[in-house]
């Protein structure tokens, strides 16, 4: 035991900010948080397997921050401030130099969040991280899934399907960019994404529902239609054109870009909906918040929810700014990506 | 990811009881919890990789069961009470008969504890599971492992060192028990432990440390004697002799039962602290708790903490009835239990 403490120990103890809501961090059986008066605690878990969701020879470092950047993501689609995290780690074999600097990566993104390592664990076994975060958020501003309404805009963050350019020349499957700018760019998208925790904040009170983009535009939005009972229809122009889609992505083949676009995942921004009467509150609060938003569709009427998750039925329809259905191209990928179906290492 | 979502629908979807402190469970991006009034939220994760805390072959009901246990054990450390948890779940194949299995025996124990399933990630990967509980305390009443003082006695749980037995048998490092009654014990102790929640919530305000039998009574001892920066005598004589350890491991040879005792691990029964004035106070608590409680020894002024992990000072004695030195036969082992030192699969 006493080896598995000092590893914790060495690389994983942290000093708990003061005015985090920790009352007892790291170091007991248990870490003890309190919520502010009126919050509710906000958790969620993920967990990141070597050769599923990260190569094994990834750069430790980046590997830190996204196993972190990935659950903040989680408090963001709900509009929560982020208070604490846990990581669970299971390691082959003790790799000093490894550890720290996964340390470093993971603690730096804490640091700018003020969110606190409270505890954990650490045994051998195949790479696994298991991080689970804590935040907090008044229950009636969080963004519920099922909360998307009727005559509702639908907006997204930032850029997507960068992050799937990225795996696609990681992977091989497509050759480095040749832009060494937008290599980089899309690389450190799929490596460093950027947790929308502001813009959450930013936008409580003001969005419905939200949800962030982990599996693909498409599949992502689908969860809350379906849990919302609703359907969308998607802007492919305002899409493409606006400035939620990379120069980079843009260059693609019409169909890749697409798929990118559309399926990509991994890009870790925030898609939501809120009245069409509040555009203006949600470009304030974008900007207050520093990040740009891209109006992209509407909340439609559509099948009744059978089931809280995804339930298979067409709830997105993809359109022009005409509002004409739009003529997708062939090899266009629309769905989202299935752990087992894709399962390989 | 509808092959993913649907996994964990058909397995994982849970009612949440609405006494629970659940005010958003399972299915969006975080869940949301909120504590009683006065109330810090008690949290604690926990990782179980095959081959190395189960058998590839293990029976799935009851890794379910210990996964739970095992955490809430934690909270039962604290004397915290559940409201909820999460399971990360790294699986290598989808295989209904095993995971509803595994669902059985995880979701019998949360119901036991009025513990809901709140949300969880399920991704392919060497067969591995996290979970995190969550639970609720009184911050000023929960069981610090800094909190123990010169002139506490030291109390164990129920029977220490079955688990230990039980595995011994179970890897084939000694030939199954001969009585029937003794092997079943010993099994159901490794495979099925039971978290000491009503205990825990019995002693608040009684108990000044607590830690759970994890990783060996002398190991778990000393984290707290290490965080408090104080020492403990035990008496083997009270131990051994007391219904603190089972027949079947006083049968073994003494040698043999002492390493199962003091360094046996597994047990997840608590090891607490608390005034030796304030004796009959925890004989009621356990009596309402109906779980068996044994004075084994008491604190006493040791090396100031270094550090608030086990800092590998030594801080205990073992002596017998009247306080002599107890001559510990050669063979026995009393230490914890290196992850990495030990790491075999």
């Amino acid at each position: 035991m006493s080896g598995e403490f000092d590893l914790i120990a060495r690389h994983w103890w942290h000093t708990v900010p003061s005015s985090s809501g920790v009352v007892l961090g790291n170091g007991d059986d248990c870490a003890l948080l309190a919520p502010a008066p009126g919050m509710a605690l906000a958790t969620s878990t993920d967990m990141l397997v070597a050769g599923r969701h990260f190569l094994p020879d990834v750069d430790p470092e980046a590997l830190g921050h996204k196993a972190l950047a990935v659950n903040l993501s989680d408090l963001a689609a709900m509009g929560a401030r982020p208070l604490a995290f846990t990581l669970a780690l299971a390691l082959p074999r003790v790799d000093e130099a490894w550890l720290a600097a996964l340390a470093r990566g993971m603690l730096a993104l804490a640091d700018a969040h003020g969110c606190a390592l409270v505890g954990g664990d650490t045994t051998a076994g195949p790479l696994t991280l298991s991080v689970t975060v804590y935040g907090e958020v008044p229950p009636a501003q969080a963004f519920r899934r099922s909360a998307a309404r009727v005559g509702d805009d639908v907006w997204v963050s930032g850029t997507v399907g960068d992050a799937r350019l990225g795996l696609a020349v990681l992977l091989g499957e497509r050759p480095p960019l040749a832009r060494a700018d937008w290599q980089a760019h899309v690389r450190a998208r799929l490596e460093r994404p950027t947790p929308r925790i502001a813009l959450g904040l930013a936008l409580r009170g003001i969005a419905h529902a939200a949800i962030d983009v982990s599996d693909g535009l498409v599949a992502d939005l689908g969860h809350v239609l379906a849990a919302s009972g609703v359907a969308a229809e998607i802007d492919i122009d305002a899409l493409l054109v606006g400035q939620a889609v990379h120069p980079a992505v843009r260059a693609l083949p019409l169909a890749e870009a697409l798929s990118c676009v559309l399926a990509g995942g991994d890009d870790y921004e925030l898609v939501f909906t809120s009245p069409a009467a509040r555009r203006s509150e949600v470009q304030a609060a974008a900007a207050a918040a520093q990040t740009p938003v891209t109006r992209i569709g509407r909340i439609m009427p559509g099948p009744v929810a059978t089931h809280p998750l995804a339930d298979g039925r067409p709830r997105v329809r993809l359109c022009d700014a005409q509002g004409r259905p739009y003529p997708v191209p062939p090899g266009t990928r629309l769905g989202g990506f299935d752990h087992f179906a894709t399962m390989s290492a």
